[in-house]
C-alpha cells in the first residue's frame, strides 16, 4: 500500500514515521506547499518521495490529510477526481464542519478521523517517534463510507498501535471542546494574563511544573488553533460559558470567604482523577 | 545540625529525605499530628524519630514547618519559649499575611521561605528524592532575621541544590499568586467544568497530554490550597480579574468571528516561551 501524506508537521511528519516504522506502506510520497517545510521534510527524511499534488493522488492508496481544517475544506475541489479505490482520512480536531462539507461524490472515500494526541511544537521538526502509540483516534460517521475505505483506515492506526473509538462528529466536536479546545484556549489565556502584567519576567523566574504544565499547549500554532476555534465556535461558546461559571462560583467563594464551600468545589475536582 | 521537621506530607517528607541524603544534618526529627501519617512516616523511615512538639522544640537547631498556612498561623504561641539559637523556617506558599503575624519574641529566629517546587500528591506516602534540587527558593523580609539564622538558611537550602532568590514578601505573593494560585484555581476550575458536564466519563475518555496536563494539579489538597486562597485573597482576586479579561477578549474575538485578532492573541500567548 502507498501513502500519501498531505502536510508533514507534527502530525503528518509522526505519522509518516509510524507508518515507515511499522512497515504499514511500500512507499510513503508526500506534498507541502511550503518551501521551507520542503527543506525540512527532506534534511529529516521523513518521506521516500515528495511530489506534486497530481502525482499523489495518482500514486496514493491511501491520502492523508495533516493540515489545519479551514485547508483541508479549500481541498475539497482537489479530490473530486480521485479513483473510487483511493481512500482519503483527514486527521483535523474538528469533524462536524468538515463532515457537512465532504462532496458527495467522494464521501463514500472520505474518512474523518481525529487522532488524539499532539505536543506544542509545529513543523516538520516536530515529528517525533512514538506519537501515536497506545492513544486514542475517533473515527466519525463512517456509516457514509464504503468498507474498503474503512478497513484501509482501521488497519492503519490500529497498527500503529492506536485505539479506536467511534463517534457521531456533533458529539465528537462536543467531547473534543471540553477535552482540547477548551484547554487550549484556557492555557493561551493564562500565558497572555502572566504577559500582560507589568513585570512578566520576574513571576515567570518563579515558574515551577505547575506552571510550566498549564501552560506548555499556549506555544501551539496559532494558525492551526484559529482554524479549530472557528470550525467548533458554538461549542466553544457554550464551553467557555460552563467554565466561566466555574471561574465565578470559586470568584466569588473567596470575595466572600466562604472557604468551607471552596474546600467542598475542590474537592468536586479531585473526583475527576477517580476516572482519569 | 539536628533538624526537626513539623508536618512530613510532601514537601516536609521530601525534605527530610534531601537533609538525609546530602548529610546537612546528624538527626532528623518529626512531628505529626496524624496519627495515621505517624504510622506512613515510620515505615517509610522518613525521620530519625518521631518525638512530641517540646521535645522537638528542645533538641532541633532548625525547625521546619511544612504544614498548611494556616496552621502556622496557629502555631506561633508554641514557639515563644524557644531558644534565640533556634532557627524556624516555615516552608508556606503565602508569605505576607505569615510575615506580620510572626510574634516580635520570635522574628528574628523566623525565615519566611517558599521553595517553588511541588506535585499534586500530599501526604508521607507524596515523599520523593529530589523534589528539591534545580529549583527555587524564595527567602522573603530577611532583613528582620538575625544572621546566625539566614546563614543557616542559605546553607540548607543551598546544599539541597536550589537556587536562592531573596523577596519582599508582597512581591513574593503577588508573583507566586500568577504563577502558582491562580493557575491551581483554573486546574480546579477546568476539573469542575468536564464533571459537571452530562457526560463527563465520554469526555474523558478522549483525554491526552494537553487536558492531563491543565487538569494534573486539580489533584490537588483542597485543604492546603483553600488556606492560601484566603492568605492571599486580595491578589487572587486580582490576578482572577485579569485572566477572566483574558478569557473574555477571546470569547468575544470568536463571538464576533475576529480570527485574525485571535491569532495574533495567540502569537502574544507564544511569547511566554521566549522567556520560559
Amino acid at each position: 500500500m502507498n501513502i500519501g501524506i498531505i502536510g508533514l508537521g507534527l502530525m503528518g511528519g509522526s505519522l509518516a514515521k509510524a507508518v515507515k516504522r511499522y512497515g504499514i506502506a511500500s512507499k510513503v510520497y508526500g506534498f507541502t506547499n511550503s518551501g521551507k517545510n520542503k527543506k525540512e521534510i527532506m534534511d529529516l527524511n521523513l518521506v521516500d518521495e515528495l511530489v506534486d499534488l497530481e502525482t499523489l493522488k495518482k500514486v496514493s492508496d491511501v491520502i492523508i490529510l495533516s493540515i489545519p481544517v479551514d485547508a483541508i475544506i479549500s481541498m475539497f475541489p482537489s479530490f473530486l477526481d480521485i479513483s473510487d479505490n483511493t481512500t482519503i482520512i483527514d486527521m483535523g480536531s474538528t469533524k462536524e464542519y468538515i463532515v457537512k462539507n465532504i462532496p458527495l461524490e467522494i464521501r463514500k472515500n472520505f474518512i474523518a478521523a481525529h487522532p488524539m494526541t499532539g505536543t506544542e511544537k509545529s513543523g516538520p521538526k516536530a515529528a517525533i517517534d512514538n506519537l501515536y502509540e497506545g492513544k486514542t483516534v475517533v473515527f466519525c460517521d463512517l456509516e457514509e463510507n464504503a468498507n474498503i475505505h474503512v478497513n484501509r483506515a482501521f488497519k492503519i492506526f490500529q497498527e500503529i498501535g492506536m485505539r479506536i473509538v467511534v463517534m457521531d462528529s456533533r458529539d465528537h466536536d462536543v467531547n473534543a471542546c471540553y477535552i482540547s479546545h477548551l484547554p487550549h484556549l484556557i492555557s493561551f489565556s493564562l500565558a497572555n494574563t502572566v504577559m500582560s502584567h507589568q513585570n512578566p519576567k520576574e513571576i515567570i523566574a518563579l515558574a515551577a511544573g505547575g506552571f510550566k504544565d498549564m501552560s506548555r499547549i499556549a506555544k501551539s500554532s496559532p494558525r492551526m488553533w484559529g482554524d479549530i476555534f472557528k470550525q467548533n465556535r458554538k461549542n466553544m461558546l457554550e464551553s467557555i460559558k460552563s467554565f466561566e461559571e466555574q471561574m465565578n462560583e470559586a470568584k466569588k467563594m473567596i470575595e466572600d470567604e466562604r472557604y468551607e464551600e471552596l474546600e467542598e468545589w475542590m474537592k468536586k475536582a479531585n473526583t475527576l482523577h477517580e476516572i482519569l
